[in-house]
């Protein structure tokens, strides 16, 4: 198959060469709106021609991967639009898909039956084409969140392709999707980024920091994520993000109440739950 | 030196096992309520000798290791004053230090100058005097935090031997230690047990928690800490923790208006301080 990968970064870069190593490119095209990822990409052998538009990169496409950051996929989906072959399928690696979807509807007209959205469970802490890895998709999952008008023939090819990275893949509604990543993926990183933010805000903050332990590193690893993806998909998802922030301050403001009273109960309950909640969780990946 | 170690886990088996490896112990009694901790002590030939009482472990050492948790010291400097010889030092292992001045100054008596109080930031996820590791002190710190009364010969005599774990010792006073570590170290715990507890807590909370990826396992890695052990120290240390929480979440009430209202700026803002920080941070343990 002929791919146009739109945005060329590390977990788009990633499923291209995930596709190529099950053999399943003939030909690839990329564009970015940055010339160094491109050149990057065509370094390390991932795409075959670097585009000037999206059009362009789209033109000659079997299946089109939208991998910029979800603030951009708008623009990015008309120019899709405007250039798309008649058989061709067009899906996403977006951490929030409502908002995706809306989009899609918004901007991609007649080809919105054969977009396909999808969130791909997986990623590295490193970001740019640089640390693309075909592997990491290997015993995760990705989870499709196809609408009403979404055409059944595009949605198992597609799911097919991303079956073949390794990967389980899954179908789920897109608003539930986005209730679950609020909670476990937006969230936690909100409040990491929060934490460090607000220690280094203190006078002596940078001195603070430095004695940060095991633990503090575990809990502050995302906060050092892409603030401007974090921003995007922050706003993104803002209803979900909103509401799970909500009733996560609710519970702080109860936990605010037991230490300031010295309320050993509530602190033990609350601790003994999580603790027992989180030693019987294993990530996808480990339980496989 | 004769040692006698009062509270047997993982933490007082690491410093124990930690001067038997640099050749200081002539011989070791251990105390514990948990007679099953003794005996796996003594098993590992962490300790020579299973005593049946605090007084017992201590009557013939010449270093006593406090390592309970710090909600029981009180009780414990009580009988550790009742059978401490004359020339002997004391000196503990608790992760709050206001606390276990307050608690040695009203237990101690006239040992008070003898006690040095010690908080070694090193550990393993792993509770118990099984996983007790020797080497885990090795280029991290160690602070104390004596007070007016402390004598300078203990305290030099204490700095000597936990110097030769590996760690870096510094002196520090106890409020300030206590402000630090609740910033770096039990907000964030308490935050990452309140993350899975309030997931855990909604009707779908176990499904949810099935689709945390690496960000979630990071994040919460410390909410399968001992619950008890950090129920204590939020206590022990509720001041300072109460403070850290209070300035916490003002920042979240403010990320909760600027994901109510979609403002781009105040979470671009935050993300990019912390992501500088954070990226800049590097572990103790890492910087040597």
């Amino acid at each position: 198959m002929r791919v146009a990968l739109i945005g060329v970064g590390m977990i788009g870069g990633s499923l291209l060469a995930a596709w190529r190593q099950a053999g399943l490119v003939a030909a690839a095209s990329g564009y970015d709106v940055d010339p160094k990822a491109l050149a990057a990409a065509a370094d390390r052998g991932l795409i075959d021609h670097c585009a000037e538009s999206v059009a362009q990169a789209v033109a000659d496409a079997d299946v089109v991967l939208v991998a910029t950051p979800v603030g951009a996929m708008r623009e990015v989906f008309a120019q899709v639009a405007s250039a798309l072959r008649a058989e061709a399928v067009v899906t996403d690696v977006g951490s929030t898909k409502a908002d995706v979807v809306a989009q899609a509807r918004a901007a991609l007209g007649a080809a919105l039956p054969r977009f396909v959205p999808a969130h791909p469970i997986a990623g590295k802490e490193l970001p740019g084409v640089e640390h693309a890895d075909g592997r990491i998709f290997n015993g995760r999952r990705v989870i499709l969140t196809p609408v009403a008008e979404t055409d059944a023939g595009a949605l198992s090819r597609v799911e097919a392709l991303l079956s073949r990275t390794g990967a389980a893949v899954e179908r789920m509604d897109a608003a539930e999707h986005d209730r679950i990543f609020a909670a476990v993926s937006h969230l936690p990183h909100l409040l990491s980024f929060a934490l460090v933010a607000a220690i280094g805000s203190a006078a002596d903050g940078e001195r603070r920091l430095g004695y940060g332990g095991a633990g503090f590193r575990d809990f502050t690893r995302i906060a050092a994520s892409s603030p401007l993806m974090w921003r995007d998909i922050c706003l993104a998802n803002r209803a979900a993000l909103g509401e799970e922030l909500r009733g996560y301050r609710a519970l702080l403001d109860r936990l605010q109440r037991a230490v300031d009273e010295g309320d050993a109960a509530t602190l033990q309950q609350t601790f003994e739950l999580a603790a027992r909640l989180r030693r019987q969780w294993a990530a996808p990946a480990d339980a496989r």
